[in-house]
């Protein structure tokens, strides 16, 4: 321990040394509540600093969790006692927004919702959009590919990375890609790098690709009669030609939990609602709203609402918005997976996971981007019962399940972290493990950055 | 060779093998013209064939080059004496178009303008875009990143590539990806073989992401009387807030080679032209144009004419689509570049570029995709002369260097292949290399699937 110490004390100033307990236990955990320790956390301010701490670990062989603000719902950023935290927080500064290049040039601490701001206020727009925007770092958002709300028309975090200054294990600096768009001139070590969850690489600064802000947009939302209407009017828009950029389905057991808290009366013929975003110049946004309405009404709308301020606009939003929050309040805990099924097969996966949950007596709500596919599955339940705790277990890997017999995926964009683990093998398959153990070593092949995270342990050892 | 023939026969029925010198000396080469020689051809057309082939590569230590059309320009596809060819063109079905899941699963020997005719007339659209999609492979698009006309507004190749079923050094096969726009489950195996030019695996099927066909698009062709005129206008067009999905630029140079082969007079004041093309519904196309028209008017042009037909489309289109044809006769050979640098260093970037080939004596034309500042750099040379050879050389060299300079890249859309193995260390950077190299290893340890391909050779040895 205290060799470490001296180490850090040795690499960087005291001042980005944080050892008191409080501050340790604080950052060494994330979302998912894991409990964590470490040995220090290092909140380093210069691109210098981060390397002194890279230097100091491969000298002195302990190992690094890299973390951005903390709100990985996996377990990614959660650190043992003998580990040393690196706090990118501190190094939040947008470093150039080039509105010829269209680019922008960030540390990894800036937090998204701030560099989102900071664009558009330039004219500019950095489409993806994780729900939590506001308070994650820029940083942690390329370290697990963060999705979003709006996928389906512009993709997840991966298509707008350019160019990634890292620092490896040894403390060595790469600028891998830059800012061209097109650039194919060995392995693209950048995508490569968008996911990793901090086991390959720490993130020095970001090249981020942006485009001219769309002038406008409207938001529409359509009830249904059926618990699939809202699927299938998902499935008609796109059939029309339009592409939304948010597609957000909420079904009637979903909508029941969430109406009173928002002090709405729901009509007993509403058995799902579908949250349609569109955006574009004025005149397309207004013909393509107009468009929507027309087919969501073919599509059996029983109501549709489009909305004409601002402020209309966050009513239609607040119920999707409040799922989370209201969910929590309706049983001592919940665990969230973030699965992902083709859009085909959308309303039997609901069905399914719905019945395996129910099997177990584990309430499960459901509900997540119709657009894309990514199901946000809630399950509900009392962690003072064994019974349930055991049920909780059985369901939710009912459910991965039944994403995966569909051809999904148990992560659709909260990563694998230190809760799937085991359950990735499944998913991607011992040949590809092996790969992903391959590169792992071509990169850390020590092992020190982010140990034991986005892989599952070797089956004959016990990590 | 008999004894790899031999297994090859074991392998695989006699009809897939080729082993005439003609086919050999054929389907040993691509588009770079350097000679290449092979053992054999293998043609396969099941997944099984392909995973023989590789089993016997392993057992019996030959390498393999995988093929598609045998567009790559860069030697990607050359093969060597001792080397098999792998030639997927005959592995051309496309296997299933989903409308729901927005997805196209196809065979990687499908001609990529094939697969687009057949995705547009379901209403979707594939939106990459590479010039030479009428001849082009799919699997090659893939192995190679290809870019094309339309990156600016819809990205790249990678960006619609969801899965992939590969074929490793080993012959086993994985499925990495799947359906989903979004799954983050352990590193992106699938974005790491995009571009990877047929050194990691061997694409037995690809999964791609398509969108609904946008409904309208318009082309726009401007003239400025500046050689910067053009690429200021295209900055005036982002700027505001115009996404085309075409934004093509040529300079006088090049408009005086083409004009008389399209009996064009063209008018003295005429220093640049600018090809710009929108798409998306009717209205917003309409209205886009008529936006477009505004800006360049605001931005100086001197003539803008907006195309009422089809066939006036492909007039506005002609002299852009000729150019790498006419330039051809101008001299006895050329050899094209296809650099990319910062939008905003355009201008700067081929008067510099330009200034390197007069230096030379060498007669350089410079255009290309002005949205995501891709450039075409053709050096027009006499093979015949060593001056004009050992100019090209330095000017090549030269111009690689000045797109460096200014943050670009030495490729934009063709790759490495043989042709930029020794250029990419300038681009890339030891330390870079050394983890592309650990990636390789972890793929393809005794280096037999198209090995001395992408990466530089390793300085020690003389491969």
């Amino acid at each position: 321990v205290s060799q470490t110490l001296d180490a850090l004390t040795r690499a960087v100033p005291p001042e980005t040394i944080l050892t008191d307990p409080a501050a340790r236990a604080a950052l060494a955990t994330d979302e998912s509540k894991i409990p964590g320790d470490c040995l220090a956390v290092v909140r380093p301010v210069t691109e210098a600093q981060v390397v002194a701490v890279l230097r100091a670990s491969a000298e002195h062989g302990f190992s690094i969790v890299p973390r951005g603000a903390g709100t990985a719902a996996t377990g990614a950023a959660v650190s043992r006692a003998d580990q040393v935290v690196l706090d990118l927080s501190a190094m939040n500064r947008i470093l150039e927004i080039d509105r010829r290049d269209l680019v922008a040039v960030v540390e990894p601490g800036v937090l998204t919702g701030a560099l989102q701001a900071a664009v558009e206020e330039q004219g500019l727009f950095y489409p993806p959009d994780p729900a939590s925007s506001a308070i994650s770092t820029i940083g942690g958002n390329v370290a697990t590919c963060a999705g979003g709300l709006r996928a389906l028309k512009y993709g997840v975090t991966r298509d707008y990375v350019l160019g990634i200054r890292a620092a490896l294990a040894d403390g060595s600096v790469v600028d891998l890609g830059g800012r061209n768009l097109k650039s194919v001139v060995g392995y693209d070590l950048v995508r490569l790098l968008v996911g990793s969850e901090g086991t390959l690489a720490v993130f020095l600064r970001l090249v981020l690709r942006l485009i001219p802000r769309p002038a406008a947009f409207e938001t529409v939302l359509a009830s249904f009669e059926t618990v699939e209407g809202g699927l299938l009017a998902a499935d008609a828009l796109l059939a029309a030609g339009l592409l939304p950029r948010a597609l957000e389905y909420l079904d009637r057991d979903v909508l029941a939990v969430v109406a009173p808290a928002l002090g709405e009366k729901l009509g007993d013929r509403v058995q799902s609602r579908l949250l349609v975003e569109l955006d574009g110049s004025e005149t397309a946004v207004r013909e393509d709203a107009g468009r929507a309405l027309e087919v969501l009404g073919k599509a059996g709308a029983i109501e549709a609402r489009r909305a004409r301020t601002a402020v209309e606009r966050d009513e239609l939003w607040l119920a999707r918005r409040s799922v989370s929050k209201t969910v929590r309040t309706l049983a001592p805990a919940k665990k969230s997976e973030d699965l992902g099924v083709p859009r085909s097969r959308l309303a039997e996966a609901i069905a399914a996971i719905k019945a395996a949950g129910r099997a177990e007596g584990i309430r499960v709500l459901a509900y997540g981007h119709a657009g894309d596919a990514n199901l946000h599955v809630n399950f509900l339940y009392d962690p003072a019962s064994p019974q349930q705790r055991a049920g909780l277990e059985r369901a939710i890997a009912a459910a991965r399940k039944e994403a995966l017999a569909r051809g999904g995926t148990i992560s659709g964009e909260h990563g694998v972290g230190l809760l799937k683990r085991e359950a990735m093998r499944d998913e991607v398959g011992p040949r590809a493990l092996d790969l992903m153990r391959g590169v792992k070593r071509a990169f850390d092949p020590d092992d020190r950055l982010n140990p034991g995270k986005a892989l599952p342990p070797h089956e004959t050892d016990g990590d």
